[in-house]
């Protein structure tokens, strides 16, 4: 087992480091149930610290109640930690002696197949109605059957330059001044985050990000051995007086943010606060990766302009989904770089798979040509009409203690429950009743006090989602009621 | 700039170390023509290493004429080295003091856009009049249109569950046992390698590949910072006496291997060869990723089982490209593991892209279903043809001091030139001609005092290929003739 400890430069103890690598792997389900840890022996030597720090590293697991540990047996991880899909077999035990460098994976953990829940909130993503499948799947055709030669040919490493041509056309009018040749093809925009860190950041590297943030953004960088260090937010966005005093402490190699329709929280950083982080940034020569995925989709008045259109000196790494609002089964996203940063990422992409396919490329290019602007408009007000949905089911049937923000863009709402909420037992339940939403804690690095969950408006069908919505708010009227004696657990 | 030092556990000085990745960057186009150098004051101190060891590493470079350095104004990157394609801006200038992970990219370097040449050799891919494009783009929007639904969807990390049984099942006409969930999709076999890469390798960690291997497998494991060991090979593939006596000094993590058709030399590994490296893994604890791109296109008789098809432990990670042979423009590949490394395999996808697109993965489907075994029997039947064209004209016009092994399987011929060739100049006049390669060199992790080139003979029309082979045979004679005198270099 692999554990990048950070000996200095950082006020969280050894112990507390090591137990939460090791929270992050049971939890992500990398440590399958009854998998024995190794001896505090072992683990002492393998990482060069005290076995008193690796016996406090596992009492805090143990009181966690991830691990349970015996006399003489040693310690395994607990019964009721998630399985893994694959099951290991006797002759493949030696498999759990290989190190490796993987230590967090919550996006498997959580939106991978959940094909029992009947109202799914957990994933932002849009109901097949709201997609124009049928258009891009009969233009695809019209325009590979004329050119399937097309099918013959790898593309270039950085995409097809006319799909590049497109997206730098859509940048420009979010007043991003780019060009074709500096726009990359990426599958998805989760890809587009693990290239920039897989280049850019290294272990031990400082990556700020948003508290709360998007878990797959915080899987990238913990993969890197990165120190990730979470920036609170109000209702401007990230905290920037006081990123800059972490700043000095502890001087950034990255910036991760989203400041538009904020993935979680739906909040917008403002304008004035844009302009700041990317001062910030110029003067510690570092890198922002802006990660836009919801600017086309406000319901007011469109949210300020992304940072990367006043970036000058090739600060910043735009990152934008397509795929996810037009066909996700395309994964096509693109990044906008400049200078040796984009060649660089250029480079990187050709190590990691040689390019994406020409064919989701093609695909989506004739309706990007032809139908993009007129598609996100009728979007914009198909998704307020669900937002307005959603809002009234949680006005009239939300306890009380509950609390949330009307996000004015993007698909999810985040919700505020009571601090004694068990969040747990609150998946199980839903789970029972077919609802599935995010747990807030998968949003934060090293976890959090406070409890939250992510529901998203976009996904379920209309009726599923008032429906749904209205048992979820029954389901969290029940949890702030005591528990009736015989479910009591006794102490 | 990141250097990973090998401080102990290797014969190689620092001095070589520290030079070898400088030159593997400005081989691979990531540090521009004229960039300036660190100091040596700076790069001492980076690396903590002394003054005299990066004078050493910058005197080297110079030597090789990969940089040039003058008193009092620092050392810069030569202007012969290859350029990259994103120019920097005046105020981007900070960027070169960005350090970043990414010291090797030489599929970015040789693989990227060749338009202009008329006779492809160097890429070990299938001429289009070879591919099934057609038949895949109907079959596709066939089955799309029947069920549009599927572009809306995600699908799972691991990859779409027909395509998987499918896949599974040619695996299992091999000898593998397998089922369908223990496979993975990957895009393309380039990310299978590196899906094992960032999972399993990290700094330092001991790789063994076969000398020369695939360019693109270096790339990757050079990324992680891994050490990288070439064992020699013979006629029976890797020589496993020599990995045997290497593995006492430097126990691995991994072995890479490519026993079916090798790329780039087309050897087969013997049955006994492919039992005793399983029996050397097991031994070790560690990992064989056996990468088999060919064996489907045998000429003779079928090659030897796969390695996996022994497989009882769960020691290898089997990749298969797919759609190299089919359409490259869907990039589709499968990696067969079992237990906790598929597991983690999975995790690491998810973590890297969200899975493959659904869309590229169901655009194969129903072919796979129906043609596959059809198509692969049509290929063995025209490549073989074609390599029969190709070693005709290199029997009646290859100069005598040129050598090569007729292969029996796979896209490629291993061409062996005199020790005294120029391959820079060769590469410079055959590019002037409209004749592509690859050079030998970028086969070989940190260089190679022989002289080879690979020549693929799958990618050209059958015209170009005889008339482009003669050409380059034409040029290999002139290259072993003397320079007449005006174009000799006074010294």
């Amino acid at each position: 087992m692999h554990i990048e400890l950070n000996r200095s430069g950082t006020s969280v103890k050894l112990f507390k480091q090591i137990a939460g690598t090791i929270a992050d792997r049971i939890r992500s389900g990398l440590l399958a149930p009854g998998t024995r840890l190794p001896s505090v022996r072992q683990l002492s030597a393998s990482l060069a610290v005290s076995q008193v720090t690796v016996s406090r590293a596992y009492a805090e697991l143990e009181s966690g109640n991830l691990i349970t540990c015996s006399q003489g047996k040693g310690c395994f991880v607990a019964a009721t930690a998630p399985t893994s899909p694959a099951k290991e077999e006797a002759d493949q035990t030696w498999q759990m002696t290989l190190v490796d460098y993987l230590p967090r994976a919550q996006l498997w953990r959580n939106f991978n197949h959940q094909l029992h829940i009947r109202y799914q909130f957990h994933l932002a993503a849009l109901h097949p109605s709201l997609l124009p499948v049928q258009d891009i799947v009969d233009n695809a055709y019209k325009h590979l059957s004329d050119n399937p030669e097309l099918m013959a040919h790898y593309g270039a490493f950085e995409g097809d330059l006319e799909l590049r041509a497109q997206f730098a056309g859509i940048l420009q009018q979010k007043g991003i001044r780019v060009s074709a040749d500096q726009v990359l093809i990426t599958s998805g925009a989760q890809q587009g985050i693990d290239l920039v860190a897989r280049t850019f950041v290294g272990p031990g590297d400082v990556v700020y990000v948003e508290a709360p943030t998007y878990t797959g953004a915080i899987d990238v960088f913990t993969s890197r051995g990165a120190k990730i260090i979470m920036v609170p937010m109000d209702e401007q966005g990230m905290k920037l007086d006081m990123l800059t005093r972490l700043c000095d402490q502890h001087p950034p190699k990255l910036i991760y943010t989203n400041p538009t329709f904020h993935n979680p929280t739906g909040l917008n950083m403002s304008l004035a606060r844009r302009k700041q982080l990317l001062e910030l940034a110029a003067s510690y020569h570092c890198l922002i990766v802006e990660d836009d995925p919801f600017s086309d989709l406000y319901f007011e008045s469109p949210p300020p302009p992304p940072i990367k259109s006043f970036d000058q000196g090739g600060h910043v790494v735009y990152i934008k989904s397509f795929s996810k609002i037009l066909a996700p089964g395309c994964r096509i996203a693109c990044m906008a770089a400049q200078g040796s940063v984009l060649s660089r990422l250029i480079a990187a992409k050709s190590t990691a798979d040689l390019g994406s396919p020409l064919l989701t490329q093609k695909a989506l290019l004739p309706f990007m040509t032809k139908q993009w602007s007129k598609h996100v408009s009728n979007l914009r007000m198909l998704l307020s009409r669900r937002l307005q949905m959603a809002l009234s089911v949680l006005a009239a049937h939300a306890p009380r203690r509950i609390s949330w923000v009307a996000p004015k863009g993007g698909l999810n709402l985040w919700i505020r429950l009571p601090d004694d909420t068990d969040l747990g037992r609150l998946s199980r339940e839903a789970d029972k009743r077919g609802i599935s939403f995010l747990p807030g804690e998968v949003c934060y690095a090293g976890g959090t006090g406070t409890k939250e969950i992510r529901v998203s408006y976009s996904f379920a069908g209309e009726e599923e989602l008032q429906e749904g919505l209205k048992l979820l708010c029954e389901l969290l009227d029940e949890d702030q009621r005591p528990l009736p004696p015989e479910q009591m657990h006794v102490l």
